[in-house]
């Protein structure tokens, strides 16, 4: 999907939620546990249940990978039942020397279709570049995330002025590719952080988790992190996919997707 | 598999090799093509030429990805195949937010059984931890990769007397664990960062990629990498399992395994 085919999808939806498709088989309704498939099953619900109020769905590899192949045949499944004009991520936080970034690439792009991959920048440069060799396809590249470990590496000072680890990696990945291929992760728990971001990175759009469950601010997020076209994709994962556990879970994640959308269409408006 | 295992492994086989299964089913044997499995029937004929050279496997994840479910079969039935004395590395280089961890930790210690796992440091230490949690298994953090990019960041002087990125990596995570459950990745392409790591965590497995095709120099590694256990496991992927393209492959990988298991021979009697 290209910037364009982005940015209109949040005009027309009046949003920028991505709904994190975390989806693990201890937290679903017990009611779908019969079925050939429990996760798939709960995916489909959760994405006609959201659709209309979602510009991106987020799955995130590892609760697939906990069920091997089977895992795996519930990702591409879910993959093949997001609407065609919604951003996709498999959020995966790859990275590894050059000729296995592309083998990682492939996975993503080429044996799946995803629209875009997370992909974690301490091995460097030629372990991002295989990502951004394919056309329309995204490196959302993992700058300064919203866990608390995230504070340990990434904050550390790297020169005499001040420049943070993620600040670095930004300016250093900023010239691999451009703002139609690359994103960044800024977690929703850190909004201070974006100020300084937006002066290094003012067009890119920023992937933000930790909305909701991880205690994030959505209007400090966007008071900080907006640029004039938006910009920002912004992530709820268990506060919509489990606001309830009953057989009513999908209807209630729809109700949260929809208190979210109608929040940022007023942010957005005032654009 | 516990260090006094792993020690006792090299002792016996006088061997300190790990061959790394980054199985490209663009570079097998092409009458292995027509197997219904053919990264598997690869995988099975290697390890049958080369388990008594090598103490430890390790399987690129990438490689099997890149085939969705099906590579992720191949992938378990590889692990499954290779004895249960030798120990086995997921080379995944995961990490994600605590709870996200715990998830990839079961995905290779209770779904799968590998004895360890590769895990990025980026995302600090609640990233680490969950794979921490399981009794005989390993955490191998990225500290110094072998890679042209591991030098963009990793290198980076993160404090006034000048510690670069990895160093604090390591000194850091140390903490989280001990020499029996975290070894570090230090490539092989720049040994001359041994002598700094091996003051930091001087008791600690450091897995060491890079030498064959990548240009590492094994005695080079061992002068400054080893210590009075060994302490190291060197890791060559291509140049073994690539050394030839006919019928005749795993005969010549075998050859390839044995000649660097006499040369580890060697330098481990003058331990």
């Amino acid at each position: 999907m290209t910037r364009q085919q982005l940015f209109e999808q949040i005009k027309e939806k009046e949003s920028f939620l991505c709904v994190g498709l975390d989806t693990d088989i201890k937290k679903i309704p017990k009611h779908l546990l019969d079925a050939e498939d429990p996760i798939f099953e709960f995916n489909k619900k959760i994405i006609d249940a959201t659709k209309e109020y979602a510009v991106a769905y987020k799955p995130n590899t590892a609760f697939y990978e906990a069920h091997g192949a089977k895992g795996w045949e519930s990702l591409q499944k879910t993959l093949e039942y997001i609407p065609k004009d919604i951003f996709t991520i498999a959020d995966a936080k790859r990275a590894d020397i050059g000729n296995t970034s592309s083998m990682y690439a492939r996975a993503f792009f080429e044996n799946m279709d995803f629209d875009s991959v997370t992909v974690a920048p301490y091995m460097g440069s030629d372990s991002v570049k295989p990502f951004l060799e394919f056309d329309r396809k995204w490196v959302i590249l993992l700058a300064a995330t919203s866990n608390p470990g995230g504070l340990d590496f990434q904050d550390v000072i790297v020169s005499s002025d001040g420049e943070k680890l993620y600040e670095r990696v930004i300016r250093k990945s900023a010239e691999w590719g451009n703002a139609n291929n690359i994103m960044y992760v800024v977690g929703a728990t850190r909004p201070e952080a974006l100020i300084g971001i937006r002066r290094l990175v003012p067009e890119h759009f920023l992937l933000i988790p930790g909305v909701g469950a991880q205690g994030g601010d959505l209007k400090a997020v966007c008071k900080y992190g907006m640029n004039k076209h938006c910009g920002l994709l912004v992530n709820s994962s268990r506060g919509i996919i489990y606001s309830d556990s009953t057989e009513k879970f999908a209807e209630a994640a729809g109700k949260e997707a929809h208190k979210i959308q109608v929040e940022m269409a007023e942010i957005l408006q005032r654009l």
